[in-house]
Formats: structure tokens, C-alpha cells, sequence
């Protein structure tokens, strides 16, 4: 019975194949590669898997699928379907094991969407000094004056023309040499690893050597592709972290692996072919047009460069195997799983991580397919699951190096912030949630197509405007059929929820202001919830065929998020002995995004002047890039990870109180004087006025 | 039809199996795993690989055979193959192409037999200093006062205990610690490699760890095992080189890696194995009785130990993964192949090879299953095809170390020559052939049961006794029927020479003294050759159904060993400057059997007293040990590969005619009169005087 397979159909993607019978929904759309929402990591919690199991013959697919061939409802359930759901043959994907042939299909909003990552190149300083240098050798055939083996002719010649001395071979690499000394006529470019180990030698004379920085976050990994020699971002890419369809976040990856035999093998192969993946994305970029292009601009030069010119300019069309470095960065828990260590302990207090160190591994032993004799670089961690990421950042922003007291908030799936300056160094992690970024909302989503990215309520009329990501025009200048909304995304939120508060929907303390229910259509009790909500879409403008709302637990969980983070920044300048901080840097994209003003009024972080506030962009992938071009930077990592103060923000007696008050809207707003000239008179007054509805007959 | 496949029947052996239409009969043994003699490497001149193709319908193995389903007989074939032969379907395995099912029958003197291998250990002096060692400490569970990484944890124990310093992990060592700290309830024993790396760690104290020395010849490999912290051998074993069946020497593989596409990869695959399975043999001899005499020896000590007690003593119960080093030594070519580096060059004038100096290597990069995360130290090459098994003589003998002048001669499938002392040292190759080792003579076959080893013959009568491995008896003390002789092996070779010459069978020039032909039944001349021969065993006492016989040939195949050898040892002297030397010294199996008088008066190598010859055992594989168990050999060995003057023989302007002198039997006989009195009168006057048969009637 155990071995017995049954056949499952996916409706609307028609994907199909057969299934172990007793696994759940969700495994089945795993095994055959359909992407569905499962934040939670199969806990049971999130209800976002919901799937509708049809009842029939169809004759299409040649299959009978009935709700008898899956597992009986459960309790577990109730809390996300109705008794009209439940009839109509809804079934939470987690709960519902497959028992016999079932054609399955996923309504809109449980689809996992391919978000529109943005995690471009900054312009930073970086110092030249690569880990992989190339050095170009001319050598004398062997005869029988001089009949020395290749490896040492070839050692020889770099002792003697630039100095390096004590050089190993890896056993791959020395296996080409003979074939590549006498192709190359006896001159050769050699790559040498940290001056110490040849990891490449190609025939003739080469200009040009390559890697890749990686920046894996919890959701999106990002890879830079650059020139070691020019120090030249040649492409930039990015993909989803392909662990999320094991949960959203970190805990509940740490949860499938302590819950799955085998789940860390299988979450570790799932990212080591993301990285793959995303190395050859970058590497694709480097094939415009390829050989036509060559062609037809008559190019003639020596096909050894493997290059292409696109627009006059001469582009390296690279392979895989042209990749001769690699720096990767990742918080603890990603870290962990990529490089197959068990992250248990890690989820557990006291939260001791397997190691803190940078490592070198062979990239080989991972199993990522570049240049065989290559390393790959890994970022040490902090502590916690603080990890590489944030020494990215510290690396990146050089915090240590400054006068200024800086506090740079790093908004992923989690909050990391570092507070600090040439004398002290502080990081801590706060648990904001995934809310900041989309998740864990009635329609929150990522930052995909169909995603409200940005929103305006008129105080005096609550009337909505929205703009959703993949439409050029705003509500306002749409057909509402036009704007086939979803849901609405990070950079969604924060305006939401300032845009609710300025007109007086809801309160200091974050409640919906009951008293507007009778005017306004789009503030109204949910049904099925008994709560209130505030529509920011109709039905007609979505392409979910719902009412896309913002709910009361949402304004919870986003006042959870910023009074996690307020809370967290203050106890550390507490910590730090200082009452204000010179700069605030956002990283992430949500820093690229957020509105200054907004993020300061809604008090995401401690008072500070509105220029000291800076996006810096994806900073933990900068500082990746940083060590990649710069051996010493990877020096400067590890003692950053062993020199910043880790606070462990839960433990500290103040946090809870702190935290709560933290959650009030919007935060000690009358200590922000300076704000007075760019935030309307109804908030700096003692909070907002509400809206004027006309008079009803 | 190129995919076809056809049925092959091996006899006796009745090993069956498919191979692709068109293989040759070697090809098609080698597929399915069967034995068959091609020293000569399908180059179709040794004529060793005779098979026979049975005609007819085999019903107990439904399959039908016939001379048809081979491809024509080919002119290559008649050289080895007569009329008569042909006739009943005998052919060259290498040269019979299988076109269709066919039943082949294997003669026994084609079937590779399992050579008997003594390669014992011998008592050597060697300082202790592994490579690997082991630490054991203690360490405080994490808690909020201290929650710093496992890695760091233990690393911060080792350098406050041990003064260890800059300490990295391998990556499969890391996936281990988390749960190995936790399983030994935070007591950890750890094993370091070179001060630099760790390689494992277990639970727990452990007083012990394993590591295996290998010595990799042409023709046999032979395995110690050792216990790395008390020196002891703790097993030994050895087997057949599986690359044999590409070819007996080191250029016929080459030619087989030029000739055949992937054969490189092929033969590296089976050396591989080969080691493979000789590590799991040593292994396999620390599990004696196992269980059961732990049981009821009633043994309660901790498992963990894996002991097993034996009469009283407690043997380790090791696996693969308790091997934790391995050290290597082998020719250039075997070192070549087996790291799966092109030989192309190093069997080509100049004769460079790839790479010299020493090499560690991850043992999972070769795909040698011990510890995970351990290395295997590679011997460096000295020059030409004069290796790491070389450098593993010179470490051991240490001759860099005497005052005397020390001439240390290895007889494998090669002759390597080392001379010198503390002040100099040359060391040469000289191309004895496999003559010594018994291969390349008419019936010379390795040192197997059946062979041959001791022979002598009466000078008055000619009558011959022998000595057959596998045979408690001699031939005189036997029923002729009980001998089973199969041909003659190595050490019997120098026997037959001397023998021969001092009965006056052949002359000082080596030609058979046709004087004698009428009088002895066992001197005669070869039918189909036309050649003189002698009988050494009758057809009767065979177990081939055939006279054993010395040939013209092969004296001479002898004669040019030994002169190479005795060139190769006087142009050293010349280069040396020195006439006579201190001490000889004989290493290699032949070493350790040879007669020291026999060898002197036949001119193996130049006058020196007999009580200065000495066998050395294996003196390659203990020096492999040596480097095992001191990690200052591996620099020791790495000096010596640097500081050793390899003299290419075949250039020196005198060697041709030094060479055809020291063809000649006995070589300078007046030269040695200090062998007055261990050798017969006979020989010390002008010749042997002949033997004396009885007038006939």
C-alpha cells in the first residue's frame, strides 16, 4: 500500500504525474514541480495552501477525481474555510492527503508568484585585491638540459617572474597542465588562488579572470558578476530563494528539517541549484546576440578571449567553468542549510551556531559547477542568526571606520541592525515578521505583478488610489477590470498604514475606528471574521475575484513589525550610551522603497534628522562583492563577525515593555519637532482629524 | 549493430554475460571480469593471450558456438599460433574480434594467475611523528553566558590546552560536530592533520587512530596498516595491480592510454579499486572472530572502542572510515595513471613528468572511500619513471645519511639504481624488462603456485631437481604427476642461469653448447623454432600438458637484464668517481630470495664482499610507513626527489658497450677472488669443464 502511487492533475497549469498515495497536497505539488503558497512551512497556521479538489470524470484528463480520494476534513481546517467553502471541495493543500486520483485546482491567490526582485549593483569603493590573480608565464620546452616536470618548469618561471613561492596544485587543475602547456606553445595564463594554490591554467595569454558574489537571502538570492581584474559588475541577477516553498521563514525551514527525514538534504540540494541557476542567469547576460553580433561588426581578434561586441563594445561571452570565485553571504539559518549543517541548535536558545568563521570550500564539495579547482568564499556569521549577510553589510558600510554614530536597519525577512562607530560595534535581530515584506497578511503578497506597491486615502472622503506593480496607470486613470490587482506588497504596507492613520480609520493604538462603519462602504465587518476591514481594492478590480482588504490582524501584525524594530533600535542606543544617532542607512529593497517621511512618522525607527536617513541598497550583497575583489575585505569579515556585540534583544528586562509601547501609531509623535514642516497640521496636532462625510438624507 | 550484443561463455571459469558485437575476446574478458594474461597490452607480439573457441551447441548453456562467430584469422596470429593450433580453433584473445555467441575456452598457462606476494613488514626505525594526531577535550555546554559557535568552542579548548593555533574544518568533518559534541555529552576526541586541519571528530576519549601505507608497484601493491599513535603494523596485505591486464609493464599502459579512448580513465578506475580493496583487506584482518570472542571473553569495556579481544589481547575493530591517512608510493607512470595525469610525456624524451613534488590530496577526491575528510600523502617523483616508490627506498635506507659509499638496487618490473652517500647521491633506472620477475620467458609466469622457484642441476648428469610453490616437495622426493608445474618465476630465473652455465649447458657468451644435444634427452631443438632448449620439468609433471623448457631466448632475455644492471650500477660508479662500494643493498621481492653468491658470480652488479649484500625487503612500502608515521619524512622525501642526480643511462656515450660486455657469463670471473671459496673450482678456472655422460654403445 505504502509503495502504491496515485495520479494527480493541476489545474490551471495542467501539470500531472504520479504521487506516493497518503502524501498531502502540497508534497504532491512539490514532487511535480507546481509552485503553491505554503508560508508556514506545513505547520497549519498560515492557511495560505488553500486548493479546491474537483468532483467528476474528465474525460480530458482520463481521470475520476472525488473528495472520497482524500483524506477526511480535520479540525485543523475550520479556522480557514467556511462551511461554502468546505462544500465547494476547498481543502487547506497541507492538511489533505491524496488517497486516490484527484484532479486539484489552485485558485489565484495560492499561487506562488515569481517576484520582481530588484537588487541592483551600488557604486561602492573597493580596493583591487582579488583572492584569484592571473599571472602569464612564457616557458622554455623541456630537452635534456632541462628535462624538470611541467609543474615545477611552470613554478620556476612564477618564483622567478613575480615572486610566489610554496604554490600547490589542485589535482584537477594539474591534470590539464600537461595538454594546456604544449597547446598554449609553452606559455600559459595561471590562476592562483590566495597566492598559494593554481586553480586554473589556460593556454596562452589572458587578460581577464571572473567570479561571482551571491547574496542569499531568506527569500531572494541575488549574484553579481564581475570582472576580477577590471573589478567591473558585468551582470546582476536574481531568483527566489527555491526554499520557500519549505516556509517563508527560517524557523519553519529549521522546523521541515527537524520534522523530515532527509529535509536538509533536500533543502540543501533545492538551494546549491538555486546558486546553479543563478550563476548561470548572470552568465547568460554575457551572451548578447552572441556570434551574430561577432559577425556582422566583422570581429576577427583571437577566439581564445571568447568574446562579443555588442554596440562597439567588447562583452566576454563566459561558460561556467570561466567562474574561478565565488563569495557567498547568508543569514545563520541559510547558511547552514546550504552548506548541509544542521541548524537545530541554532533555532535554539541559547542559539549557538556550528561555526562562526569564514570557510573556504571547494566548490566542487557543494556541488555548484564552476571552475573545478575553485573555492567558494563564505561569509563568517555574527551570532544568532546574524550571520554573513550582516557582515556584508558591515563590510559594505564600514561603520568601524566612522566617526558618526550610525544605525543601519537591515529589512529582510527579518529586521538586522548594526548600531555603531570606530569605538562600538552592536548587532541585534529583531523578529519583525515577514509583514514588512508582504507575507503573514489577509492579501499580502510579494513584490509580483498584480501587487499594490503603493497607496493614498483621501482624509476627507477615504476614496482609494493605488498603483499595482505590472500596470503603468494609477486607479484613478484605470478601467477598474484594467488593474487586476492580487494583493499588496511590502512597499504597500507601510503607506497603508499611515495613509489609514492620517485619515482616521484607525486609532493611536492601532484599532479600527468603529464610528466611520456606517458611512463608508469600503470600512465593513468581515463576515466570517467578525473583525473590521478596510477594502483597498474592489472585486471588480481584481483578478482574484475578491475584495482585496487590509484587516485589523494585518494592522497588528505591521504594528508588531515596527514596534519590534523601534524597540529594538532603542535598546541598543540604550546599550551604546547615546540618545540619537548621526545617520540611519535602510538596506534591503525595502529601503530603496520606503518613504522617509512615512518610516519616520510611523516611528519604524528612533528620531533622527530626515537627511541622515539613506537607502543603501542591498548592502549585504555589496559587501559579498567587496570580498570578492578584495582579499582583505574577507579578513576584515571575520573580525567584524568576532568584534561586533551581538544583543540578544528577548532576553533584555526592558524589551517587552519597550516593545508594546513601540507599538502605538504613531510613536511619540510630538518629539519630532523638526518634522513639523513636511507632515500635515492634523498629525503633528494630537492625532488625526477623520474624514467629513456628507450628511445622510 | 553497433549497439548489438553478443553472449560470451567463459570456461572453466563458466562466467557468462553480455558484451557489444565486435569487442575483442581480451575486451570481452576484461567486461565481464575474467583473467586473462595480456602482458604485452593487445600489442599482439607477446602471444601469451591464447584462447581456444569451442565449436558446437552447448545445451547446458543454450548458446551456439562456432569459428564463424570470431572475425578471420589474421597473419599476427601465425607467429604464436601453428597450422595444427589453428586447426582447433586456438586464437589471440587480442587479435578475435566476437562477432557472434561464442563459448571460449581458456587454457590454463593463458589464465592470469593470483600471485603469492611477500611483502612483509619489516622492524625499521621511525620517529613518532603522524601526520595525523588526536587531541581530546572537554568543553562547557553552551548557555546565555557563553553561546559561541560549536567550531569555536572547540578550537578555543584546543588552542588553550594543546596551543593549536589557525585550526580549519573540512566541510563533512563540520556536518558531524554539531551532533558528535552533543552524542559525547561535550567530550570530543579530534583528529588534526599537519596542524591545520580538522579531519574528524569523535565522542568520547579515543587513545587510537589508523592509517595505511601503500605501496603501489608495476606488477603488485602491497597495504600496511598502522596504528598511528603506537607505530604498531597492525595488518598487512597485498595484491595483484588490476592494471596488469593493460600490459606487465609501465609502457605498455601508456601505449594503452595513447591507443584507447578513456583508457587513462579505465586504468585509473581499477588502480583506484585496487586500493579500494586493499585497504578493505588490511581491514578486514582486525575482525577476528569478531563478536563471538568478545562475547566470550565476556568484554564489557565501552563500546565505543570497537575492540575485540583475541587470546587475550585487544585488537581494534576497525572500518573504512577509521582510516584517517594513507601514504603512496609508486613509479612515475603508476603515479601518472593513478591520479589520472596524461603519462604521454613522461614516457617520451625528455621524459618530463607532470609534477615532482609531493602531493596531498582529499582521499574523496580520488574516490578512495576511508575517512571522509582525510588526505592521502603522494611520494614525490625523482625523474623519468623513477618515483615516489624510489623516494620511499631512499627515506627508508637513508643512505644521505652513511659515510658509505651504498649501492641500493630495487628489481621490480624495472631496475632502479640508487649509489651514494652522505655526500652525493645518483640514483638511475635501468631497463631490466620483467625478465627477473619471470615474465617474458617461453613458460616465465609470476611467483604464483605452480611456478617454479628453485632449481638445480647436476653438472655430471644433467639431471634436474626443482622446487614448485604450492608443493611441500621437491621434484626428486615426488611422483613426477604431483609436481602440477605451470613454468618458472622470478627467483628460479637467476637458478637456472647459474645452473646452467656451471653444468656447461651454455657458455660464457650465453649460446646453448650444441655439444651436448646428442647425449641429454633434455637438450634439444625446438621444432617450430628451430632454436636450442632445455627441459626443466617433462610434460608429465606439468600441469599444461606440456615440457617446460629454458630457451635460447630466454638466456638471453637474462642476460640482457643483468647487463643492464650490472651496466647501470658501473656508470654510476664511474659518475661517482668511486671503484668499488661499501655495502649492496637488494630491495623487492628478489631481494629477499635471491642467492647472494649466485647473483655475485653471474654479474648482477659489481664485485663488492658478501657479507655487504643484504636484502632490504620492501624497502618502497616501508618507506611509504615511515612517511606515514613521521610527517618529517614527507619533507625528508621531498629533499631527496630534489636532491637526487637521476642519471638517464641510455644517453651516456660508454652504456652500449658497457651494456654487451656485461652480457657476458660470468662476468670477469678472475675479477673476484675473494669467491674463491664458495664457489666450485670449475668455475674459478677458465669455465665450467661440461658434464660427463657415459660412452655410448
Amino acid at each position: 500500500m505504502a509503495d502504491e502511487k496515485v495520479m494527480v492533475i493541476f489545474q490551471p497549469s495542467g501539470v500531472r504525474g504520479e504521487v506516493p498515495r497518503g502524501c498531502n497536497i502540497i508534497e504532491a505539488s512539490r514532487l511535480l514541480g507546481v509552485d503553491i503558497e505554503a508560508p508556514c512551512g506545513e505547520k497549519k497556521v498560515c492557511g495560505k495552501c488553500v486548493v479546491r479538489v474537483e468532483e467528476g470524470h474528465f474525460e480530458k484528463y482520463n481521470i475520476h477525481s472525488s473528495m472520497d480520494h482524500v483524506s477526511p476534513w480535520k479540525e485543523e481546517e475550520e479556522k480557514f474555510l467556511n462551511a461554502e467553502k468546505r462544500e465547494k471541495g476547498y481543502r487547506l493543500g497541507c492538511v489533505a492527503e491524496v488517497i486516490g486520483d484527484i484532479l486539484v485546482f489552485v485558485p489565484e491567490e495560492s499561487r506562488a508568484g515569481k517576484q520582481i526582485v530588484s537588487k541592483a549593483a551600488r557604486d561602492i569603493h573597493i580596493e583591487h585585491n582579488p583572492a584569484v590573480k592571473l599571472y602569464t608565464v612564457e616557458l622554455k620546452a623541456p630537452d635534456f638540459e632541462n628535462k624538470i616536470g611541467d609543474f615545477e618548469r611552470l613554478t620556476n618561471a612564477l618564483t622567478r617572474e613575480y615572486g610566489l613561492t610554496n604554490l600547490t596544485i589542485d589535482i584537477v587543475a594539474l591534470r590539464k597542465l600537461p595538454s594546456v602547456l604544449r597547446e598554449g606553445n609553452w606559455i600559459v595564463t595561471v590562476s592562483v588562488w590566495n597566492s598559494k594554490e593554481i586553480i586554473r591554467i589556460r593556454p596562452g595569454f589572458h587578460a581577464a579572470s571572473y567570479g561571482v558574489a551571491i547574496d542569499v537571502g531568506t527569500t531572494t538570492c541575488a549574484a553579481y558578476l564581475c570582472n576580477l581584474q577590471t573589478m567591473d559588475v558585468i551582470a546582476t541577477s536574481s531568483l527566489m530563494n527555491p526554499q520557500c516553498k519549505y516556509g517563508e521563514d527560517v524557523m519553519a525551514r529549521i522546523t521541515f528539517h527537524m520534522t523530515t527525514p532527509g529535509g536538509l538534504k533536500r533543502m540543501s540540494d533545492d538551494i546549491i541549484e538555486g546558486v546553479n541557476d543563478l550563476i548561470k542567469k548572470v552568465i547568460k547576460e554575457t551572451h548578447p546576440e552572441k556570434k551574430k553580433v561577432k559577425q556582422e561588426k566583422g570581429y576577427t581578434g583571437p577566439d581564445i578571449f571568447k568574446e562579443v561586441i555588442k554596440e562597439g563594445v567588447v562583452y566576454p561571452r563566459l561558460e561556467m567553468e570561466d567562474i574561478e570565485d565565488i563569495t557567498i553571504g547568508f543569514n545563520t539559518a541559510m547558511h547552514h542549510i546550504l552548506l548541509g549543517l544542521n541548524p537545530e541548535y541554532v533555532g535554539l536558545a541559547p542559539f549557538p551556531p556550528v561555526i562562526h568563521q569564514s570557510m573556504d570550500i571547494k566548490a566542487r564539495d557543494l556541488g555548484v559547477g564552476i571552475n573545478d579547482s575553485s573555492y567558494l568564499f563564505v561569509l563568517p556569521n555574527e551570532a544568532g542568526f546574524v550571520g554573513g549577510d550582516n557582515v556584508g553589510v558591515l563590510i559594505c558600510e564600514e561603520p568601524y571606520k566612522s566617526d558618526e554614530i550610525q544605525l543601519i536597519i537591515d529589512i529582510g525577512t527579518n529586521g538586522e541592525l548594526i548600531l555603531g562607530n570606530r569605538h562600538k560595534l552592536i548587532s541585534s535581530s529583531c523578529a519583525t515578521g515577514p509583514a514588512m515584506e508582504g507575507a503573514q497578511l489577509a492579501f499580502g503578497m510579494r513584490a509580483a505583478p498584480g501587487a499594490i506597491e503603493r497607496i493614498s486615502i483621501d482624509p476627507e472622503t477615504l476614496d482609494v488610489d493605488y498603483r499595482v506593480i505590472g500596470q503603468e496607470k494609477s486607479r484613478k486613470d484605470s478601467k477598474p477590470e484594467d488593474m487586476k490587482a492580487k494583493g499588496i506588497c511590502g512597499s504597500g504596507i507601510l503607506d497603508v498604514l499611515a495613509e489609514l492613520y492620517s485619515s482616521g480609520v484607525i486609532t493611536k493604538t492601532g484599532v479600527f475606528n468603529k464610528k466611520y462603519l456606517k458611512d463608508c462602504k469600503r470600512f465593513r465587518m468581515n463576515a466570517d471574521t467578525g473583525q473590521p476591514e478596510f477594502v483597498l481594492a474592489w472585486k471588480e478590480e481584481s483578478s482574484i475575484g475578491k475584495d482585496i482588504c487590509i484587516t485589523q490582524k494585518d494592522v497588528r501584525q505591521i504594528q508588531l513589525a515596527k514596534g519590534a524594530l523601534y524597540a529594538g533600535c532603542k535598546l541598543m542606543m540604550k546599550h551604546m550610551g547615546v540618545e540619537k544617532v548621526d545617520k540611519v542607512k535602510i538596506a534591503g529593497a525595502f529601503g530603496t522603497h520606503v518613504d522617509r517621511t512615512k518610516a519616520l512618522v510611523m516611528g519604524l525607527f528612533p528620531d533622527c534628522e530626515i537627511e541622515a536617513i539613506a537607502g543603501v541598497g542591498n548592502a549585504a550583497g555589496d559587501g559579498c562583492r567587496a570580498a570578492l575583489l578584495n582579499v582583505q575585505k574577507r579578513v576584515e569579515a571575520n573580525w567584524c563577525a568576532r568584534n561586533v556585540q551581538y544583543l540578544e534583544l528577548t532576553v533584555e528586562p526592558t524589551f517587552e515593555q519597550d516593545f508594546s509601547e513601540a507599538m502605538q501609531l504613531p510613536h511619540m509623535i510630538d518629539k519630532f519637532p523638526h518634522l513639523q514642516e513636511v507632515l500635515p497640521d492634523y498629525i503633528l496636532e494630537q492625532g488625526p482629524k477623520g474624514p467629513k462625510f456628507p450628511e445622510k438624507n
